[in-house]
Formats: C-alpha cells, structure tokens, sequence
C-alpha cells in the first residue's frame, strides 16, 4: 500500500502504527527482522533537513538503509516521465519516499511504483508529519476530550492534520484568514471520523478549549515573493503570549522550520509550553512505525 | 583489477561474473564475507539514477556501504589533479566507481588508485550496462544462435555492447546513421570473439533477424541543443511498431532514460515485448556479480 | 563534548584518541559496541571530499551510520536559526559533524545541539586534521626531540596545528609572510603546553632543525579572486627543492587540496619525502578515535 495521506491508512492500522512507533521508542520492541537489508528510495525535488534525517536514521535503525536522491541527482524533470523513474526504481529498493513539487506526480509514482510509495510532503499532503503529531498529542495528554486549535495557514499540514486527528478522536478547532480556507475535501473527509472538526476564522474562538495549540508557517518556500502579502493577510493569526494567554495553560506545536515573528513569536518558541522540539524527535519514531507498517 | 571497459574481463571472468549476478539474484549464493564493512566511493561527475542507485542498493546488500559524492561534494574540477584525488580516496575506500566527464579523466583515476576502479559512463564505454544487458539476453533467450540488432546511435553503450555481446557468442547486427558509426576501435576488438558483429547503416537489414532489438537514445545529457540536428540525421532509426513488425517478434531493450518520440515510440516502451524494466533492474544483480568480482 | 578545536581535548584525552585511532588502524581493538547503529549527521555548507569520506566511512567501519547534508540539503542559510536545526537534529543523530561558513555558527550548533558537535574545518580550526597529523608524525618518528616546520599561511589549519603540536610537546618553528601570521589566541593556548613553538617570518630559519615541514594552500576556496595577490605575499614561502635542500632530509606534509606550482611543488609532492597520502589516510583513523572518544 501507499501512504500520500494520512486516511490511506484505516482507523486501526493508523493506530497500530502510533503503537509501533511507541514501542520502538520506549525500547519495547526489536525492529522486525524482514527490514534487515531493505532499501529506501529518497526523492527529494525540494530540500529538507528534519524528513530527510529522520527517514534515513529511521530506515537505519530498522536494519535497512536509505538512498538519498536530490533533485540534482536524478532525471525527474530533465525529460524523464515519472512513471519511467517509478518502474526503474521498483527494481532497486523496497520503498520510496518522495518529496515532489507537485502532488500529481506524487500520485503518478504511486501509480507506476511496484513498492509502497509514502508522501514525504506533496502540495496537498504531509502524512508523515501527522504520525509524528499525533504521536506527540498521545505522549502529552492523550486523545480522549483533548481540543487542538490550528490557527493560521489551511496548508497541506493543516489539512492533513485534521484528518489525522479526526480519525483518533481528537477534537480540531481552526482558524484561518478568509481565503486560506482549508482544502474542502479535506474538511469533508475528517467529518467522516469521530473527532469533531470545526473551521472558522477566528483565532480567540479557536483557541478558547484548546489543550494543544498548533500552527506553520505563513510563508512557504517559493513563496517569499509574496511575504509581505501573506504577513498582512494573517495579522492577528499570530501564535504570542496574548493569544497564549486566552487558553488554559495550552501546549504549543509548530512543525518547523518556524519564521520567528512572523506565525510564531521567541518567547512562545522557547516557552516551556513547547511540544515543537519532542514533535520534531517524533518524526524519527512515527517514521519509523509507517516504514514497519508498509515495507 | 579495472573495468574501464567491458573487456577488461577475459570471457570466463565475464561468464563467472553472470553467473555470480544470476546466483545472488536467485538467493542460491551468499554475498562472499570479504565484502561485509567494504566501502565503495561513487563519484558522479554527472547526474544519474539508476547506476547511482543500484551500485549504491547493490553494494548495500552485499554486507557494505556507498559513499556518492556528487560533482558539488567534491573537488574535481576546482584544481584537484584527479590523481591526488585517486591517491587519497584510496585510503578510505575499496573501490571507486566513477562517472567522471571524459575517459581520460577516467583513465588517469584508474592509473592512480590503489584500489578497483569501476567505469559508471564515460564517453567510451558503460561496462557496467553491459553485465546488466547480457544478464537480461541470457534470461530471455541465452545466448546460443541469438541475435541482437543495434538500431541508432554508435556510442559509447553501442561500442561496449558490440564488445560484451561478441564475448560471449551474441551476433550483432547493427545499424547506425552515417556519421554516428561506432568507435573503430570498439568494432575491432569486438572482432577479436566468437560473437559475428556486421555494422552498416540499414535499419531494415539489421532488425531482419533479430532476437531482440536495442536502441539508445539519440541526445544525450548536455547535447540538448544539437536536438534538432541529430533528430534530422536519425530519421529512420526509431523504433517503432513498423521497425519492429519486420522482425519475427523481437524483443525490445532500452538502457534508459528514453527519450519517447525520438529514439522509441510509447507504443513499443509500454508493449509486451519490452525487456527493458527487466534490463533496468539487472543493473542491481549485474554489479553485484562485477562488485563481488573485483573487491 | 564537543570537539571545536584540538584543545577541547586535554592531553591524557588527546593521547587516548591518538592510541585508540592507531589501535583501530592496526587492528589490535574492536569499534566498542556502543556505536553499532549510532549515527552521525554530518553538514557541509562547504564541499569537501577528503572529510566527506573519512568520516562517513570511519562512522561506517565503527558498525554506525553518517547521515550527509550538503548546502543544497538543508535549511540553513534559508532563515532557519542555527539553533533550531541543531536541537532538531540532537533529536535524531548520536553526534553532529560540521564544515560550516562561520566560527560563530560553529559555536552556536555546539551550544544548542545536546549531542556532541565535532568541527569538520571552520575558519578558526580544523581539529579533525590535527589529530591525523599528529598520529602520521607519530609513526613518522615519534613525537620525542621532534621538531616540525610550519611554512605558509597561518591559517586555521596551521593555528590548530600548533595548538595541538604543542599538546604532545612537539617543537613547531612557523614562518609566516607578514600580514599573514597565526590568530594570537592560538599561540597563546600553545604556549601553556610542553612543546616550543616559534613564530617569525623567515622559512630559512624555520626550516633549519626540522624533521618534517608542513604547508598549506595559499588561496584557500573562495578566495580565487586574491590568488595573484597572495601569491606575491607568498614569495619565498614556496616549499620546493631548494628550501627542503636546507634542511637534513626533512619530511613533507600537506594537508590537501594541493595546489602544485603554488605553496609547493610537483617533485616535492611526487617525492619519497611525501607522508602526503599517509597523512591523508590517517584522516580515517584519526576521526575513528574521535568518534570513539566522543560518541
């Protein structure tokens, strides 16, 4: 199977990774022993640190290794269909996570691919973010009555992460700007799940309950064109000690890299309500559990 | 030893190393235990994917480990003579695998390094594509009274092909444009083995009687603006459902990436006679045998 | 700890990375089974092919595992602080291998990281190349009654050298163009160990008692533009023939890359003097008795 979004997995088997990923990380379980060799295939169109190390130390740690292909070492885009790199591929590792510009053709590798392909971040998705988010929120306070506001961009985090957290029960109360509105097809899968979803525009109303407050970056990469548009149309999104202060003593997520001043402020970043740096450790565990769960 | 070219292997070294290639892909030999912590350096003067892959993929499951040093990491080309390059690289690793921008650069890496260096593409010859082609003619038909027509470009995969094959008994038949003939040394060492090697320039004889038919593409990395010239002169040479209809039901090979329109039709990359997806994931099996051979 | 320069080390330390590197060498000891599926991230904001390999294989022969970063890989210098990089990074690496633009970046990965940080090269220090030199002085001739001969630039590397020289009471008499002396402070912590360190200008007298003299480039990278105005500094700082003609059948040593022509010639370089590529080699060994130390 693939993992390009979080609802690929069902209910149960999104838990049974969480528990792997837990067992893993408390020492409580030995990798299984089929991953002993295997090979992951890295597709990197676009950089990145935190997915980059954490799949490649997970894929180690496993018994297995992971070959790292940046967007200078590979064909894609110089002329080769995708598909062509999917099959070739398939011949030489036992997984691929990619990391490409567009979601399409994240979804034509899956599509061409004889081996689990898993979304290393897409324009649409990030569920490799969401394991290890909801890892966190588990460690911290569980998912039973738990409220996490998402206040700030309706990105391909924020989408993923409302799906995610729809399927274990969690509640979500968003906000965004008018017209950084989620992906409507995300909000309508999560309405399907237990958790209850709510999408607004209002960052008091969303934080009022909130246990975890979690919010991205405004400004993406490619997109510092557009910084000063985007830091005007989020004012008052901002994650301060005054929003902060409306909740009842509320956790902190953000899933890096964080634009200090801009979504975020120093003194909340370096608070000691941040969740932001055990959540960043946990794409190591929660990684590691979807690489069990798949390979 | 070297594999600068295919025929630095004497013919029951190159047998050995099929045989060695096909008994690791079948699971009936063991990596030998020499080669359990052996470190290969990969350098890549020149982007790639698959030999980037599969040496790496291959070199991991034969109990060892690939260092790539792509042509940012590293400093050939800033002044570094490639011998001091050799020189010390050769304290770290057991082997070296390079594709580097010209032979000689390849060559003088070979003369300097105290340890195996294995030809990954230079403008002469690709060795290592061979392994992987008589590997895939072998499992298709073996080699007896088999013949492989060569339709378009005389370069440096065609010239070591033309070698490989007439080594172990292939006939070739090939045809190339005029002024796109094979290197005149590759036709007369190809001369030298039991293999009947006839160079021409119809495409139409060539594939006559032909087993199996291979083609390259016709513009390489870095002649993108020869495109439209070399598109004019190759006129006749694809191939394509015509071509191939006048052969007895040839099978198809591709070294890949393909070029769809020019070189090959999609109509025949994507038909049932294509050998090419096999040809790709016998690079993996292919090195293992010329990596178990050399370290 | 971390290792920033040689100094991070005191001298009972120094003389145990040195025993352990030359027992790993010798194979007379066993990597300690600890490091099996440790892993290393190493970052390069500059490229770099002798410290690439030594480390990574090192970590590889050690039973872990090195994680690569090059500038192109990560998000430093993309406005992530050095700080959240170096805490995500202790989430999942055992230890962080740096060649970063600034000292002061350096040191700020080393405050924030929780994992030991290692300078793979800043333009303060080289400490990972200290220890190669003096393990290849070592099995040279011993560290007794020996006298080396620092000639060139007083650079990072060169800084680090005396530090670490005189750490195990090596003798360093250095001759450097004016303008072009050593970093005060560095001198100064040389002072307080057992070896004599002499600083001037006059390659002649620096040379006279030496039993090995070590260079280094002149036009270290990204300083092409002042090549013609360094090389005139430099005049008569060259090593060649007739500067090792005056001493009593020195060595030679050379950190690399070697610019032949410039701060040392071909015949000196392609000498029976040369400890050039043993020295180069030692890069591994030294790095696997850090590691060991640190990890």
């Amino acid at each position: 199977m693939n993992l390009i979004d979080i609802d690929d997995f069902d209910v149960p088997q999104l838990h049974r990774v969480l528990d792997t990923a837990a067992a893993l990380k408390a020492g409580e379980e030995e990798p299984p022993a089929r991953l002993a060799g295997a090979s992951l295939g890295m597709l990197f169109e676009r950089p990145s640190t935190r997915t980059r190390v954490s799949f490649e130390v997970g894929m180690t740690e496993l018994g297995g290794h992971a070959v790292f292909l940046g967007k200078d070492d590979i064909q894609l885009g110089r002329g080769e269909p995708i598909k062509d790199t999917a099959r070739a591929l398939s011949g030489y590792v036992d997984g691929v996570m990619a990391r490409v510009k567009t979601h399409e053709d994240m979804l034509e590798l899956a599509e061409y691919a004889d081996v689990p392909v898993i979304n290393g971040l897409s324009s649409e998705a990030h569920p490799a973010q969401i394991v290890a988010d909801l890892l966190t929120i588990r460690e911290h306070c569980g998912f039973e009555d738990t409220t996490v506001a998402w206040v700030g961009d309706g990105n391909n985090v924020g989408a993923s992460f409302l799906v995610g957290a729809a399927m274990v029960g969690l509640d979500v109360a968003a906000a965004t700007p008018e017209g950084y509105e989620f992906n409507p097809d995300a909000v309508e899968r999560a309405a399907a799940y237990d958790g209850e979803i709510t999408v607004g525009h209002d960052p008091d109303a969303a934080v009022a309950d909130a246990d975890i407050v979690y919010t991205d970056v405004w400004v993406s990469m490619g997109e510092e064109e557009q910084r000063e548009e985007k830091v005007a149309d989020f004012a008052g999104f901002q994650l301060n000690a005054e929003l902060l202060a409306k909740t009842d003593d509320a956790a902190v997520m953000h899933c890096l890299p964080a634009h200090r001043g801009e979504e975020i402020t120093d003194d909340v970043m370096e608070s000691e309500r941040e969740l932001i740096w055990a959540q960043a450790e946990n794409r190591l565990h929660g990684q590691k559990g979807i690489l069990v769960e798949l390979l």
